[in-house]
């Protein structure tokens, strides 16, 4: 089934101001998770409201919450998220990054007690629409074991990182696990093994099972003890520039709230950025491929794609997850 | 064998002289190459030192080229490495992006037709020596296959994040390949196998010979598709932003030379920073080990044990290296 983007927008701002959101913030939350469907991270659009709307009523997630400035020194912002919805002040968060590097040419913004911003990616294109280099991260709760521990200390700590680009913006989305907990979370409904390992079962074996991974809580990192480093450092300058809750204090609640974000853009100040984009780009797709059915794609690359076919066709939608929202 | 540090600086800066380099360039340079040995990265300190000296004597890096400010815009500065030595025009960046942050809270410099940084944590820790959050990256010759294909197209664009603590610094040097060249050099060398696969060999099968991926050049990226599309972010973010030479452009000459460096510093504002950080490290190495022979460590952390043994008993050396260093 497929939904017309519209349509689906319109549900989720019927339900967000059934839950007390106000009319302005019920309209811009429910662009942000229609879009993230739209552009086919379904995990973190219509798959993911009904959690998100959980948050909301069980008051981890304050629907009119006002992010708020808490100290600004050049071009470098503090602000607390009070608690409010991670999109809005994540949102938010890159609006000002973009204003400050406007303004000095680079600027960065860090953020306390906001949440999970849900698709990382909308945040990049964000900065890559108003022409800014972004670049974002968050911290998360403890899901990844740091190199030679099996408990889970660290988070999978999402990383953004957009350029802008005339014939399509080049967005890379990816959390330090080698699966982002979404893909996992797809990889079990869908009934599939995970192509590598993904992590470690209950056991302390390497596992492409996902439910048992999920459960443990035991996620690999990306590149072993190098996305475990990466992992540490990420946390730490969310923490640090925040003055905020690192992975080791989100992890003493029960659910994910509260997190750390950072927010930077940068101005490409110089004209011959198409060229040399678009050099780097043939270079990098014009090599011999494995797979002569298969095509060496730029992180973003097929993002514009599903977003073209979606925005004809309608978004597909789980039809269970589909008539629950309509439901409520 | 081990020689002391001021020994090895010395003979460093002796032969530099020998090739051209001025008393005080040849001072800074030396300091620079002996340091990383000192540290314990010898792959990017003595053992590189030959090849330095002979991209000297090839005319690839010009060992009195001043590096050039192109342009100011806020907390940006671009500059022009004019082929200068790597690790000078590195330092001098640094130094300009630290200043930046001192001014603006935040800085980025960019540069151009500069050299091999040689070990990138030496930027690191100069920044976090300054009290300064650190991040650089470079552009490196191609050596990554992009994921779904077979040539390497891409660098292995090592990263470097740094956070300054008193009890000391927190600096992440990794190559987004799961194992660097030097890595590579050292296992080759040792003839140690690789615990895990490094890249494929010739034959594209994925190999633990370190000789073999050195040969085909063909590097497993950190996290497969991960490390493919990091790599290529950070390529593109140091060629726009230097305004510089691409991978694409560096692979076309035999040689790597005129890369591409980014370095960021972002001041830390606040005062509660060493607890945070202390809270995140206790939390991060106090989990349950594998092997309760090996601790969890933080990166760096070796770095400093290293460097107080290698002071005070003078610094392991490859002596048939060293003899030809001393025969110069």
């Amino acid at each position: 089934m497929r939904i017309p983007f519209e349509t689906m927008q319109a549900e989720f701002k019927r339900v967000l101001i059934s839950i007390g959101f106000s009319d302005s913030k019920a309209d811009a939350c429910a662009t942000i998770f229609a879009e993230n469907s739209r552009d086919g991270v379904y995990t973190h659009g219509l798959n993911r409201f009904p959690v998100f709307v959980q948050y909301v009523k069980d008051g981890l997630v304050k629907p009119n919450a006002e992010p708020a400035l808490l100290k600004l020194s050049g071009a470098i912002e503090r602000w607390d998220g009070n608690l409010g919805p991670g999109p809005l002040n994540a949102r938010c968060c890159m609006d000002r990054a973009i204003a400050l590097a406007k303004e000095h040419g680079i600027g960065c913004v860090a953020i306390r007690n906001t949440n999970h911003w849900m698709r990382g990616g909308t945040y990049g294109w964000q900065a890559a629409d108003a022409g800014m280099i972004g670049i974002c991260f968050t911290n998360t709760t403890a899901n990844v074991p740091p190199w030679g521990g099996i408990d889970p200390r660290l988070g999978n700590n999402p990383v953004v990182i957009a350029v802008p680009r005339d014939g399509g913006h080049i967005v890379l989305d990816m959390a330090v696990s080698q699966y982002s907990f979404g893909k996992l979370q797809q990889y079990h409904s869908n009934g599939d093994e995970l192509p590598l390992p993904g992590g470690y079962d209950k056991e302390g074996k390497l596992s492409t099972n996902a439910a048992a991974i999920i459960d443990s809580r035991r996620l690999l990192p990306v590149g072993f003890w190098k996305g475990s480093g990466l992992s540490l450092m990420l946390d730490l300058l969310a923490t640090v520039l925040s003055q905020g809750k690192s992975t080791a204090e989100i992890t003493k609640s029960e659910a994910e709230y509260g997190v750390s974000q950072v927010f930077i853009c940068i101005k490409p100040s110089a004209d011959n950025n198409e060229a040399l984009i678009e050099q780097i780009l043939d270079y990098t797709k014009g090599g011999t491929l494995i797979n002569d059915d298969e095509s060496i794609r730029y992180p973003g690359e097929s993002t514009l794609k599903t977003r073209r076919k979606n925005m004809e066709e309608g978004i597909p939608v789980d039809e269970a997850i589909w008539a629950k929202v309509q439901s409520r």
